[in-house]
């Protein structure tokens, strides 16, 4: 839709600035939304975006930065750069959970100095925000909630509504929710039940009583999974004492999901919290490096287990020819089972007092193709050196290996889960060196008392 | 939440189904919300599946076999052993575009089957969604959409909404769609809006004039990115002639998202469309195989290229030693570049015309990780082999191999785009496969030519 807008969009932006003629550039972006522009800015170098920012009405210029929180690394370069005035003005123009995650952004320092700053108001209901883990339902709360009396009529409930958009602004909701004289949630209505109720019904008798709730500090990825498993659009948000405090809005979740989504890939790939729109190449590179250096690590003691073998290497050196495929497929069957078993603890389909169920199911899947694969290469080791025992004895080697693997694969990110460590952590390059190593030491140690046994009965 | 209720209710469901004490069976999952059986059902064998589905309210298990749609092989085994009567009933019981979506799991044969029992009505509906492409907007949308005229006033509209809701029975909804005399989509009102206005307000000055909307035919993954984008919660469809057809509800989206992901992961990690939930073996090896078998035909080429240097690797053993961390980290620093290109590709932060642009960028960060790593290697080969020149060599060609990885990583994801294949194959075991036999080629053809070279002069 707007792809190939923004790629031509950004050159003609560019080539307005570097010639200065910033009437133009402020017809250009007029039309366009400030998610648009946002999409736009990030194709631009730091002080192209703060042109564009300062030429953009002070209302889009703040819903702009609002939109760039998902490249962080960006937004962070971009507010190092405005004046105090600006960012407070941001800040008011946001909504609240937005405007708490934005101060969340920024050093101690910075944050605190910010919210000197802003009008009291604003002040402590972000201070109030603040408290709560960024990355819970409180953090991700905002806490504008219409709450309804269970004794009221539709009525005086469409009053008490009406009187709280004029108090806090207009911002769309689809749900209000229905309290018990202790503020307990009770319930919940649809705006438009509200809608098409008779004016002098009772909330009581209206409502629907099941209502689906989260704690404050229930992490935001769960929060995410019961608004999924529920279908809900609104997931309200209650205290330790069963009171109604916020609500959580779908598209926020979504924003959780594509964020965990990243997370996920970047743990398996080895790219860290590396952003799809980072620019800066250092940055880049230190994001990667860690996951290179465990690999770089793996393949050293993997060197110092081949040089036990350097005699047995060199008599037989068509042993070798087959030590990447060993690591290779290891790597690939530890790599399968870790990633369905990480996906499934995500999900709750998996838990973490399945592990020798799930270990005896991922060791059933990978001795099935574990079989396929050792003919296959008994096949190719045969066809190579025309030796049968050897042959032999590499399918058998793989088919260890990758039982292996697969025990690697399925039973560490468990056992990382119940020690409270990310269980993504074992998708990606932890994995392939942990079988790469022994993997490799099992082939070896394999292969060469194997043939040469059969070599010296021969 | 409820996980670890999942485990308790499942080894209880079995006890209760063996000793056939169905009554009790009954009382345990009258409390539970549809999506909850769902997720114990997952857990039980198909005979126990059956028997739970057939304890339950007609209602409450026709919403079980659709929240069962997450996961396709088990709700395809179930199916296959439901009546005809039930199937039918099931069908009619769910919204519609989850129903389409139903239907789209069955053989053709079966589906047809299934319409020719439905009324007329449902069929009509059915038939009609059945005609977009199930991955498509229109695929996804329920037809049901309330659609009001510009010079209607608020009451008016109020009255509308009434009318088609008697008649198409309550489904949640928060937005309605203002359209002119040709039907054409020209605005949006949410209901709130509705509740609050004066009755006799005239629609069209109340109502949002910017409406995003899209087509029919849009891929599932672009509405899913636009809804993001726009932080929509609901998106209106329309036909060729943009008239409003149906809308897309954002749980629906948050569906689309998770499954995205899923394919995403199963790319990279190689287990092909493999569900979390899968319990047959036979049906995940099958969903790995291709990935292993891709893995173990690299295997083969790179034991053909390692043949052909069979006198030098006797001679020099120790050059052996680094393959496996020379083919290790090709591997990792090609998927980190394809699955950053990957995942920019698929949010459209990357373009396909930006090649050049992207190529030039990984490779700056793959080179500046190399020179990292290959100071390390020449470090580890001297320790090992106390031969300085050729840890200088080792240093070098692995180089060569890291860029040459990061060429492969970041354009091959971009012309697969081009040529319109999915990009996320080249994620996983295609990426780590290629750079696995050209990078060891680099790395015996560069160590041994040079080592001999630095041996001669000697």
């Amino acid at each position: 839709m707007n792809k190939s807008r923004d790629t031509q969009y950004h050159k003609l932006v560019k080539k307005l600035i570097s010639t200065e003629r910033t009437e133009l550039l402020k017809s250009v972006f007029e039309p366009l939304k400030p998610v648009e522009i946002a999409n736009i800015l990030l194709q631009l170098k730091l002080q192209h975006q703060l042109v564009v920012l300062e030429n953009l009405e002070r209302e889009t210029s703040s819903e702009v930065l609002n939109n760039l929180q998902d490249s962080p690394s960006i937004l962070g370069d971009i507010v190092k750069q405005l004046s105090p005035d600006r960012l407070s003005d941001a800040i008011t123009d946001m909504p609240q959970d937005d405007a708490a995650d934005f101060v969340g952004l920024l050093d101690d320092e910075d944050a605190s100095a910010l919210l000197e700053r802003l009008p009291e108001k604003d002040r402590e209901e972000l201070t109030y925000l603040l408290q709560y883990d960024e990355e819970s339902a409180g953090g991700l709360m905002t806490p504008y909630v219409v709450a309804i009396r269970k004794d009221q009529t539709v009525a005086a409930a469409v009053k008490e509504i009406q009187k709280f958009i004029k108090k806090e602004g207009l911002e769309l909701f689809y749900t209000a929710y229905v309290v018990d004289e202790y503020d307990h949630l009770i319930g919940t209505i649809g705006t438009t039940e509200l809608l098409l109720a008779e004016r002098n019904t009772l909330i009581e008798n209206l409502m629907n009583h099941e209502v689906v709730a989260v704690d404050q500090d229930l992490d935001q990825e769960e929060v995410a999974r019961i608004a999924k498993e529920y279908d809900l659009v609104v997931v309200p948000v209650i205290d330790k004492h069963l009171r109604l405090i916020g609500r959580v809005t779908l598209d926020d979740l979504v924003d959780v999901i594509v964020e965990e989504h990243n997370e996920d890939l970047g743990h398996i790939a080895g790219t860290g919290d590396e952003e799809v729109t980072e620019t800066s190449v250092l940055r880049a590179s230190g994001d990667r490096l860690p996951w290179l250096l465990v690999g770089l690590f793996g393949g050293f003691l993997t060197a110092i287990v081949m040089s036990f073998y350097e005699n047995a290497l060199v008599s037989l050196p068509d042993v070798t020819y087959f030590i990447p495929l060993v690591a290779a497929l290891g790597g690939s069957i530890g790599i399968q089972s870790s990633s369905i078993v990480v996906r499934g603890l995500a999900t709750g389909a998996i838990q973490t007092t399945d592990m020798l169920v799930r270990l005896w199911k991922e060791l059933r899947v990978a001795f099935l193709n574990g079989i396929i694969c050792s003919f296959i290469l008994a096949g190719m080791s045969w066809y190579l050196t025309h030796d049968l025992g050897r042959a032999f004895t590499s399918g058998i080697s793989l088919l260890i290996v990758v039982c292996f693997a697969a025990t690697v694969g399925s039973t560490i990110p468990i056992i990382l889960k119940r020690m409270n460590i990310d269980p993504a952590l074992a998708t990606g390059p932890f994995i392939t060196t942990t079988s790469d190593i022994i993997g490799i030491a099992i082939y070896l140690g394999f292969a060469f008392n194997v043939s040469f046994s059969s070599l010296l009965s021969s």
